[in-house]
């Protein structure tokens, strides 16, 4: 049995909570649905969305609202990014996007997916009509004019872990509080429709005295044990000749602090994925850097597949986070510690979560430390090339842009050149790296970007830095304004190098398909600033020094503004592990022969 | 039987098209299946849509083909809605939007859905992964991560009227057929998916010698014949005093010709819905103007709903169309003509389309014209009013600029208060108006906009008029730069009334969440503008005598180059129409109490 009060606790809340929902209210204290829903979601701080027909009367209590900020966002796509990197950095708690029945809720739709993909919670509500309507299905607006009413509902599904349907009074709180519970453990969207009658229906306020328990069930203690004992064995086979490899459920599913715990005691080396990035520090001396598979720097490559054992920890094996599926440790040599289960070698043990494994393991395996910290582990650095060409290239750029960081920066990057132009660089200690490189939707990181600095203001992180390319910033090139009208100071690199240039690297170099307008980058900010009631700063750098200087210059780097960088570039310019990922990719995605 | 050769052809051409499917190929000339597809294309023009990894290749062809344009979208969902704009204008065609697997397809959805809402003909070409890929499913980006490849195919069937899989060589020219064939007659989406090894397969092009056949098959004959003569008992029984009322589906159907020379053969008057307005000319003499349910002008409403019978063709009965279901038509003094079936009274006749109907009911009615000639028609004009304010009120402005337009003008309005404010504006002869006012996805028309300027070049039609709002041109602002690339010259009407109008109309006067960021509009086209290399102008009117000035311009009626007018108006100022519209639109739609 676990003896952490606070896994007991959430586990008599969640029991509680079910069993309220079995027995009769009082009804004594009311309160609206619509504020159930909000209280249950204060600790939320930022509420993302557009306005519409069916979800303006719960909109008019969100703004009322003492503690939930509406951003109020240009489109609902967007709005759904944004909700999605609120909740990569609010860990423990979520993100949630408001849009209205149809019309909005099927722009956000690619954005949930993405959540979903990339196992982030976001919490969907969607205000439909009224339960009235939703029997009679009139030909409203905003409908398939075929009576269908639940295809959007169908549509949903396939991305949310969840659906939650208001229907009555007596269903609603049990709906929330599971809607949010299932968001938050699983790490992954829920959709929620709140119909507009349902909004103010009261309903008895006492279930809110109950805390929702939004820690994972307990693991079954024989099972775990086991499991302890069995990979307690094997390190002791292995001799403690053990590399950790850490991946993006350690972030997505909270167990960096675990990790670094069972990392400091045991000495185990320990090296991150492209989506790991900054699930440790990347200062930490036993850190030795990205492990990529095949892409792989050999140092690196060679620490890793020949340790006697692997435990990956939180690992997402996808083509682009796995250098296109060619790790080198056999299954013999491997361990591996998800969310919800744990794998030893051959064995599969279901119900066995890392959350609570980690800190037993830590205990199980500290007794190794002596030896493990023998192993060596290589530097982690990339010092700036000296390249005598005054173009700007990816080799110079991102070890160059690495100097600038500092520690308790988020950095954000776009999928395509700066996912893979950031995996080289060395992040200072509590750099915060977000990305999205397994669903992989160009555009995602301008919301994204939006969301992450609403919730960075609340943990103390003063500079969000964006990598956008200029193909990627024109889809969703809108929620700058919204950046703006927040009083939001992110600095936006926007890479031009007038194109797609992943696409040209993947197929097509040539082709005018992937050529783009080209836009007048240094205006924008001038163009979507509300009123001009802001100030805002936008630069163009054609070449290195006038990159240097911008970097060097103090005011540039104090971040009190929001900025505007448009970084000048060769349209057939790429990272050096972009080029290598995408070698034979024409082949793999585009062209199959 | 039908003697009208040209439905003949089409249908021995469809039959031709099944047997083929049934016999062996002979393989003798070979055609890759991507071209096989273009090839059945060609008559299209201009293709939509967004390079992604899955469809590069696919993309190689299209850039390839002579006489397909690719346009290249800022982002997919604008695409999607170019090609719904597209399909709109270019009659008996469709529009086609191509994306690529999962994060391309569905940012689209919405457009999709809108245009199976507002029965648009638009094909979803989705490249896929390769058919080994989708059998094996690796986590590839662009996945869920979980191998359901199948999820977004499963999201698209429920706003598709068909779902296409290139699966072979064997069903791949079949199911392209099929995809064109159902996406045009019955004027919807379909989806077709395009795996990445099938693009360059070879198929034989024997079959690409019979043409496809758009026409809706024919109606039996026997029933057709008794649905004729029921429709003509009941004109008799009303002793000819037959009112007509268009709607929506003679556009979506193409029957406007049949509509006129039905009208010009029995004299009938003629109304329109909303939807239905410039489906027959707003100069013609027996049109009286638009018939909104109990939102109608009574001179209107008197005429309409007191004649002994009415005739509604291609009808479409959603709440903005008929001022929230408010006709006042009994059903047994009703008759509609839909385009696969018919009601008279109570009776519906399944499988009686009105394409081949009409012609056949104008000959046996046009004995009528002399008593139906005789039937007063209320004249439709709409002055400028008289104003002291110099305030450009919505009141003043419909008409204003309706004394702007000239015939053939195609003018393009979005949901909110533009498509309620051209309402009661006459238009010139041959002028098309485009909005959707079913499925009313603010934005929309922004893309719609490039589409239907795109498709006006190839039907001779020199001047796009849009009106947008504020909050609505948000949404969708990049493809503005499309249009300028595209060397388009749309005039664009701003309307800035600093926020959601509507959305204020219908809940939320006075609340924050309706108001906007307010953008520095005359700047958009010069910040969007393709390395400046486009002639552009952008003005903004305050008043009425600005507006005044600039409509009376010769030069910026000319058209000659892309234009933006920002028109200042009052937050909480609304066409008349819509204020009576949403009169109880809070309890309808936002708070039911």
């Amino acid at each position: 049995m676990s003896n952490d009060p606070e896994i007991l606790n959430a586990e008599i809340n969640r029991l509680r909570l079910q069993l309220e929902s079995h027995e009769a209210k009082s009804n004594s204290k009311g309160i609206s649905i619509g504020d159930y829903l909000l209280t249950r979601l204060v600790q939320l701080g930022s509420m993302f969305g557009v306005p519409g027909d069916f979800n303006l009367g719960f909109l008019d209590l969100v703004e009322d609202h003492p503690r939930i900020d509406w951003v109020g966002n240009c489109n609902e796509l967007n709005a759904a990014y944004a909700a999605d990197g609120y909740a990569r950095i609010k860990e423990g708690s979520l993100g949630v996007v408001t849009t209205t029945f149809g019309v909005g809720e099927l722009s956000a739709i690619n954005g949930i997916a993405g959540a979903f993909s990339e196992m982030v919670p976001v919490l969907h509500i969607v205000g439909v009509p009224s339960t009235a309507q939703q029997k009679k299905k009139p030909v409203l607006h905003h409908t398939l004019g075929d009576g269908r009413y639940d295809a959007y509902g169908k549509a949903a599904a396939q991305f949310s872990v969840y659906n939650a349907e208001i229907l009555d009074k007596v269903n609603a709180a049990h709906q929330i509080d599971r809607a949010i519970t299932i968001c938050i453990t699983q790490a992954r969207p829920v959709y929620l429709t709140l119909p507009t009658d349902m909004v103010l229906q009261e309903v008895s306020s006492e279930r809110l005295n109950i805390p929702l328990s939004n820690e994972p069930q307990i693991n079954p203690p024989l099972k775990e044990e086991f499991v302890l004992q069995t990979i307690h064995e094997r390190v002791q086979e292995a001799d403690g000749d053990v590399v950790v490899i850490v991946d993006a459920c350690v972030i997505r599913h909270g167990v960096r602090d675990e990790v670094q715990d069972f990392l400091g005691e045991t000495g185990f080396p320990v090296y991150a994925t492209p989506m790991g990035k900054t699930a440790i520090n990347e200062n930490y001396k036993r850190y030795g850097g990205i492990y990529i598979g095949s892409l792989t720097s050999p140092a690196i490559k060679d620490k890793v597949e020949n340790a006697k054992l692997i435990i990956s920890i939180g690992s997402l094996a996808t083509d682009f986070n796995t250098g296109n599926f060619s790790y080198k440790i056999p299954t013999h040599r491997h361990i591996e510690l998800h969310s919800t289960y744990t794998q030893v070698q051959y064995a599969r043990f279901d119900d066995v979560g890392m959350k609570q494994l980690l800190p037993k393991l830590t205990r199980k395996l500290s007794f190794f430390s002596s030896t493990a910290s023998k192993i060596e582990v290589p530097l982690f650095v990339k010092p700036v090339p000296n390249e005598e060409s005054p173009t700007i290239t990816h080799s110079w750029f991102w070890p160059r842009v690495g100097s600038f960081f500092k520690p308790k920066d988020i950095i954000v990057t776009e999928t395509g050149t700066a996912n893979f132009g950031i995996l080289d660089v060395p992040l200072p200690e509590d750099t915060l790296l977000v990305n999205q490189i397994l669903w992989g939707s160009i555009g995602w990181s301008v919301g994204s970007c939006l969301g992450v600095a609403l919730a960075a203001q609340t943990i103390g992180r003063d500079r969000v830095i964006l990598f956008v390319g200029d193909g990627s910033l024109q889809l969703t090139v809108q929620e700058i304004s919204t950046m703006i009208k927040k009083g939001l100071k992110p600095i936006i690199f926007v890479l031009n190098n007038k194109g797609y240039s992943i696409e040209k690297f993947i197929h097509g170099k040539h082709r005018r398909y992937n050529d783009i307008s080209q836009w007048n980058w240094k205006s924008i900010l001038g163009t979507l600033n509300d009123n001009n009631q802001f100030e805002t700063a936008s630069y163009t750098t054609a070449n290195k020094s006038e990159l240097d200087a911008l970097l060097e210059n103090p005011s540039f780097a104090s971040a009190s503004k929001i900025q505007l960088v448009e970084v000048l570039m060769e349209a057939l310019d790429a990272p050096y592990t972009l080029q290598k990922q995408v070698e034979n990719a024409s082949s793999v995605y585009a062209r199959p022969v």
